[in-house]
């Protein structure tokens, strides 16, 4: 519901559905009753008169760098993975630091697992995960809720308990002011801010996690995973680096762009990737949402492309649409396979 | 700006200012231009029509519990304690625990100083820094700044190195559905609210930070301080427990209930308190606005009892309302002076 007395037209908005118009009460608040909804954490917004609006009502926030949102909880049984439940719990650090890449003051979140111990001689696998455009560097801790996911699979027995860093995505901060259709298209740009996005990754935010948590500190206890522009990021750092990661995975990955790319710009992505290199991956795990109108094609075309090459891989096309519901249950299926 | 084409009146809301009526533009297009603001981060919401809402045009949030909003930052020199500087940063660790006394999963926030190392022998000082009434736990390192704070006066060589620990400060959550005045106005509910606060922080929240952080331990090195509730909370839990604190500080605190009340029930939340004490107390520091309309009076008739009762203190009155631009201006003041 949203009061909006003079309003000529009131929508909800929220990714994976189209626009569901609301209708004007005689009390000029305007509403909505939804088909029941699965037990989830769904963003949403308001669209009055063409205007996005968070809901007055509602103060749980998504935090966005463009659009932020609401969000709704609809909440299930303890057995969903998001759910917070009465469990051992992780620590979220957020840390800051200056990047002589960016020229600036940056920052990046690390989760540590519930008993990890600075002071004891335990070490953790790392697992560095990446977030899609217009995303914070909070954005897989919070609405992605990373940390409420990783701690049920580590109660449950199902994850291996390990470390999580999540750094801010962005090698070229600009493609957040030209809109995602540039940000991508241009291709300059696009490469631009993946490879100084890598620059700040593994001279900066890397020298960090790995010196001052308890990592193992080797490729084979070392994952590199995203979801959209995270995805891509993480394909093209990870299986451009396999001596620096051994496990890569892609949500919704935008890979090449979102206009269909097909083996040419692969090929020129990942120059030396051959059938001899799967030896050194242990994990390469692509997922895409069947209704991902914007990334299944490109996923499809990848899927293809590392088959003809000979390279080991899972693709496993989900439900879904390009949302937070399919890349939360993304982590979930990709997390109990790592460091196995 | 705010575009509303069919709105009746658009206003400009934001805490210590009246609210500001904009004027709409033929293009449906309401604006409002403000004098010249000083630099600084201020809160504001739009109100439309009755209904509050954020600005659509700003991403940058300020998390509550009941009203979030948006946040502007009028940009200034590097001189300015709450400016991101080219300093060595500080981390903020979220953690999370099951609380018995509240029954469920809560979470608190603490700062560690640059260089903070718990592989080291070294231990520091300890603050314990509460919000307000509405904030969540979040609340002093978002809009607050406190680690932007710390950091600066760290590297200014102003402050001692300081771990600074923010718990969620509600004993009794329903204080949040029931408003500001019954919140406080209500005694019997205001009261359980502190106390079993108080059963949180020192039985479950304390034992946490002092055992997993390199905290010195000792009351001579412990602070309590907080702003308008989280005020009143440090006074009551500080002030009671002497053997615990040595350093209190209250900011605008909300005293009693903002309600005009006096030496009775003062003398009734701390019954103990005499100037014999003043061996124990290393600093009692109250700050309020002038303009502080809910708590000048109460933080004077405050300051007055004290001086009655011989109790050694510091009263401050700044300029300014019931503001987090006053409150990160009392952190910065306050900050300084503990620890010495």
């Amino acid at each position: 519901r949203l009061r909006a007395p003079y309003a000529h037209a009131v929508e909800v908005l929220r990714s994976g559905a189209a626009p569901a118009p609301m209708s004007r009460g005689a009390d000029g608040v305007w509403a909505l009753t939804t088909a029941p909804l699965e037990p989830d954490f769904y963003p949403y917004v308001f669209r009055e008169d063409g205007v996005v609006l968070l809901d007055p009502a509602n103060p749980s926030l998504v935090p966005n760098l463009v659009s932020p949102s609401t969000l709704l909880h609809v909440p299930g049984p303890a057995s969903l993975l998001w759910e917070t439940n009465q469990v051992p719990h992780g620590t979220i650090h957020h840390e800051f630091y200056h990047s002589d890449v960016m020229g600036g003051e940056r920052d990046f979140y690390v989760y540590t697992p519930p008993g990890y111990d600075p002071r004891s001689a335990r070490h953790y696998p790392v697992l560095y995960l990446l977030h899609g455009y217009t995303d914070d560097a909070s954005a897989w801790t919070t609405v992605g809720r990373a940390n409420v996911i990783l701690d049920n699979l580590i109660a449950r027995g199902e994850a291996q308990p390990m470390i999580v860093a999540m750094p801010l995505g962005y090698g070229a901060p600009e493609v957040l002011k030209v809109g995602e259709y540039r940000a991508f298209a241009d291709h300059a740009l696009r490469d631009r801010n993946y490879a100084r996005f890598r620059e700040t990754l593994l001279g900066e935010v890397m020298p960090r996690v790995e010196g001052e948590y308890q990592t193992e500190g080797s490729r084979e206890y070392r994952a590199i995973a995203g979801l959209s522009m995270g995805g891509a990021e993480a394909l093209f750092v990870g299986l451009n680096d396999l001596g620096r990661f051994a496990w890569i995975g892609s949500f919704s990955g935008a890979i090449g762009s979102f206009h269909g790319e097909g083996p040419d710009n692969f090929r020129q992505s990942y120059p030396d990737l051959q059938a001899d290199d799967n030896y050194r991956i242990s994990l390469l795990w692509l997922a895409c949402g069947r209704e991902d109108g914007l990334h299944v094609g490109t996923n499809r075309h990848f899927d293809a492309w590392l088959k003809e090459r000979g390279i080991r891989h899972t693709y496993v096309e989900t439900g879904g649409e390009h949302t937070w519901m399919v890349w939360r249950r993304n982590l979930a299926a990709f997390a109990p396979l790592l460091f196995r």
